[in-house]
């Protein structure tokens, strides 16, 4: 609170429960909450990580970016700070840069499919950052299909070198962040070629840049391409081109953990499982899936404190007027954002869970639990990064005509989340994945496999071919069973309907390409299951705080009921529940809006954010927002001279009728 | 084709109808077409008005358009272009000036609310450009609370002037464009103040610039108001603030064609009827449907012929991969979207020819249709502009990751579209303005007053209230009558319940705001039945061309199944059709689909656009997409250095280890 004044303290203290517990319930534990404090309060107090001119950096963005990236650097080696608490730094800095790719893709990949001598002779390196690295997978013609990337790695057994070369346009690397002006190695994804034998795809690591001079070395051109959505956003980030002429690397820079290839030109296989790479994608889509609740709850966090500072319509006898907040149609549209992003919050940390024990799993050779853990964050990534990216923007179009003034945060914010929609497996694809692993499911029930994990209510599909919800009035709703039950029964009876209408294709690949549709429904149906199912599992637990519990629970029913509404149609037609019980859960959600009123700016206070952090007037702490945006609006650089330039020449002209004459 | 070459000719040749044809029906008549055709023509072919520089144009955008509409204006009057043709060609340089605002809305406010006097005083001013005029009511404080405003135009009978005041922070005007850098006059709005009584919110023509210097009068601050979301989107238009200290205008400056203060300072009515402003906004918000249906469909084009262009998996031997058109899922996204576009073409045209009618009946003192039209309006306005927000992000996704770059055109056409949902009048503020209307309806409908127009359906309100769609198999759902059955039954049932609803309440307007989701929810089905029925109608008329009216056909089904499957909950919890009967309208959904895919292409041709002013390379007519954005990213100016600006600073310590001593 810069001035010391806290504009929304009326509302704090409405609250029914303690936010300092709830804080450590959004962090996860204590220990995350404190680490996630000190690295938050350090980011925002230094001058150098201020943000709050990023979108007026017009020409100078990209340079700042090196800047803070380095700053940040040094700031990480003078704290000695470790592996943690620099990636929470650089998640605050909160600003796309090279050296996401660098520590988020570059190093696990060498982590990952690098052999113990190559990691022993690479890591180091990268870990002090003499060098830096980017993931060059994705083409300008393939992004989805990684079978099919078009760049080959030849195998030259004259020389004991691997030949790297783009033969196409269309195979030119498009994409990869870091690449286009920073980036002195890659990993680098390419068709390994051996005796004009086609192996498929391999990765292996190329130096592209000179380390003396930083010129891009014999063979590849490299360039960035362009600009993307938002003012700042991503443009912060050197996304590049990369094309190979013919570039030769040693054989050793194959990345042989799984398969090799000998002196001699023979591709072997390690006893080194192939499932490992599975596991490497549950690890990423279950940060992914983290990082939609910290998106989400902080769109959701400006457009609650707004709603709460601003007031229309409803004044009577020159009293003040009606803060938004309280009109139910922005409660109905915002209070589901609001338990979305909890829910999010606890399905990602029961993911990280997930992720642990499938590599303990994989170490002991089990590989039971892995095509479960697969589809489930492969669902879960496209349901959270959906989701939150129209939540963001469903936010911004709550505040009005200013949210969309880049001061208010939202646009950026917006911006730079969208791509998670597309990026580390498209949205719809992976719900098919998920689909066919419904599917496949289905078809064994008869069999001895039986289904585990998050498909484990399939095992009791018969029992709810059969349900029929027995709710009879709006409180019937709180019950977490009752709700679960529907889910199940929905979830079960779509799966169950597409296998059938499957069935009656004499082709099963060409029905699923029909039944696409469907099938992505079904599959979302699973997984909104899944967020409901481990939001009250997380319920189950013993959570500490005064009135803490009863918080979660009513964000937990809005969660679900939102979603029976929004999806009414799904629970209608499978015959889960009758009319009369959907308009029962909408009275019962009306309820538990005006329960979760009084609590919401503390619910979202919960997040812990700093101002610098969230980078919205709109949603400043202190609820001090319109002095502040008349201050940020007079720093624009249009406001550095009274006449625009460019009066003079044509509208000074125009004015006078002196166009004619004129050259434009 | 800038090479020759047409790379979507053999889609082109799929095409099953004539698409000059239906390019007519699309422009709405041969004139129509033929006025576009040529002032597009026009402004591509003139470099002066080349916009794929815009995202570069880094600190020099807005300069740049003081230039394009200073030069536009010169070719309005050398080639002495009509009314119609320079509102064409304003539109088509595609580039937000505050020229839109001169011509949209100053002139119109004069022209609605000026007496003759006034007109003939101002009007040849503004129509010389010799004053450059914009629209100053929304405050910081209040946008949609229009009688919220709290600048005050206060009348001293000492002088026979008005005393323009700013009296709070929150007072100051806040948005308007043309405003923060331009205009040298606007009409504000401030409380009229006589003798101490507040007369309300009125209209004033304010001086705000030097006509010599361009410099502020003396008592008016201005600024502009910084940056917005996007690239450039509206960041090319001065969007300002503007306070306001006691300045004073003469007495016959205030806009007195419905109200009039006299010499001796007292208030008085004309007879001209309060209700013509209702006219000025049916017709606003009429233009602004008929801009969504340019919007989207320019997305459209864009989504769908890049998804002709671009192939991912099911190559089968090596052979070509399968055209993302094909897949069922991407259908399902797209097709919808492409039968909104002509949904809204043929509602906005619709509401063209109701505009006028509400016109000539005002004309002869009726104002029997008005409110009805006014809902319909503000409706349509709510619903066409949220579906082009929305299905514009939705074509972005559609093109994967490629979308997210500028020279996709999709994020641009994004952030310049979606203020259209919370400008003249906030989305979901305009449909409780329908569910007002729909209550009223309801409540008249036992006495005299029978519903007309749009609502016209609701007298057989008994019929609808038994009906229960007969559909047996999927043909079925094509049907015309079937469909608006339906759908009317849908609507009227919706609305019912929700009176019933408020019925219980004690106090009506308590029950408004309580039940305000469920009214919302009740206008949209309202609303989509409107453009359902106004597809269907332009079916009875006379459609000429080979195919043309047969491609209608399927664009109007997929539009009305679509929604019927969106909104799926609906229809079922009201009883009006059965769930057998929602899964035969998907099937045969699926079908339609099959039937609009060989026409997919020539579908988006007949919108006539020209690569300028579609500005996309991914939509290009020619589908040369990969060469084109190859060329496109290295004009980025972070390829004008191969070792970029900050290198040397930055990067090079890092990977020297030299950070320590560096300064930062």
């Amino acid at each position: 609170m810069e001035d010391g004044v806290d504009h929304l303290a009326f509302e704090r203290n409405k609250a029914q429960f303690d936010v300092e517990d709830m804080k450590i319930i959004w962090a996860g534990s204590r220990q995350d909450f404190e680490l996630s404090d000190r690295i938050s309060r350090l980011v925002a107090s230094d001058p150098a990580f201020r943000k709050d001119d990023r979108t007026r950096l017009i020409g100078r963005l990209f340079k700042n970016t090196l800047r803070k990236a380095a700053y940040a650097w040094k700031r990480i080696n003078e704290l000695r700070l470790n592996e943690q608490e620099a990636y929470k730094l650089r998640s605050f800095v909160d600003q796309p840069a090279f050296t996401d790719l660098h520590w988020g893709m570059f190093v696990p990949a060498i982590q990952g499919q690098g052999t113990d001598e190559q990691q022993q002779k690479w890591l180091p390196l990268a870990y002090g950052m003499q060098i830096i690295g980017c993931y060059a997978q994705t083409e300008l013609g393939h992004g989805s299909n990684v079978q099919g990337l078009e760049t080959t790695a030849t195998f030259d057994p004259k020389t004991d070198e691997f030949v790297i070369h783009s033969p196409t346009l269309t195979s030119s690397k498009w994409w990869p962040g870091g690449l286009g002006k920073i980036s002195t190695h890659a990993v680098a994804y390419a068709r390994l070629i051996i005796g004009g034998e086609d192996h498929g795809v391999h990765g292996f690591i190329v130096q592209l840049r000179s380390l003396d001079d930083h010129l891009p070395l014999p063979g590849i051109t490299i360039g960035d391409i362009g600009m993307k959505f938002g003012n700042a956003a991503y443009n912060t980030m050197d996304n590049g081109v990369l094309r190979f002429d013919h570039v030769r690397i040693p054989r050793n820079q194959m990345l042989m953990r799984v398969s090799q290839v000998t002196r001699e030109g023979r591709y072997v296989s390690s006893n080194v499982p192939r499932q490992l790479v599975y596991g490497t994608m549950v690890n990423v889509r279950q940060k992914i899936v983290a990082d939609a609740s910290v998106a989400l709850s902080r769109a959701v966090c400006i457009a609650t404190r707004y709603s709460a500072v601003r007031r229309q319509f409803g004044s009577h006898n020159g009293g003040l007027e009606t803060q938004v907040i309280d009109y139910k149609t922005q409660q109905a549209r915002l209070f589901p954002l609001l338990a979305s992003a909890y829910a999010f919050r606890f399905v990602g940390g029961w993911l990280k869970w997930l992720y642990m024990d499938v590599t303990e799993r994989l170490q002991a050779n089990d590989f039971s639990t892995l095509p479960e853990a697969h589809a489930c964050t492969a669902g879960l990534k496209s349901l959270t990064t959906t989701a939150t990216a129209d939540g963001i923007e469903e936010c911004r179009k709550l505040c009005g005509g200013h949210g969309y003034l880049c001061s208010s945060g939202l646009p950026e914010l917006f911006a730079v989340y969208v791509p998670a929609c597309t990026y580390e497996g498209d949205n719809v694809v992976l719900l098919l994945q998920v689909a066919r692993h419904l599917m496949k499911t289905v078809s064994q029930l008869g069999s001895g496999n039986k289904p585990v994990g998050t498909t484990a209510y399939m095992a009791r599909v018969e029992q709810l071919m059969q349900y029929h919800s027995d709710v009879e009035k709006a409180e019937d709703w709180l019950k977490p069973n009752v709700v679960l039950e529907a889910f199940e029964a929905r979830a079960s009876r779509m799966s169950v309907a597409c296998a059938q209408n499957l069935s009656k294709f004499a082709n099963p690949e060409e029905g699923f390409q029909e039944l696409a549709a469907d099938l992505v429904d079904a599959a979302v149906a699973h997984c909104q299951l899944i967020v409901v199912s481990k939001f009250i599992e997380k319920l189950q637990q013993d959570i500490p705080g005064k009135g803490v519990k009863k918080q979660l629970e009513v964000l937990c029913s809005i969660y679900a009921l939102f979603l029976l509404h929004k999806h009414l149609g799904d629970f209608l037609s499978t015959g889960c529940i009758n009319p009369k019980q959907g308009s029962l859960a909408s009275e019962q959600l009306r309820n538990l809006y005006s329960q979760v009123r009084p609590n919401a700016i503390a619910l979202v206070d919960a997040f812990n954010y700093t101002d610098h952090y969230l980078g919205s007037i709109l949603g400043r702490y202190d609820g001090n927002v319109y002095p502040k945006m008349n201050e940020e609006a007079w720093k624009d650089p249009l406001n550095d001279s009274v006449v625009p330039d460019g009066f003079k020449e044509y509208i000074q002209p125009m004015l006078k009728q002196q166009l004619r004459n004129a050259r434009l």
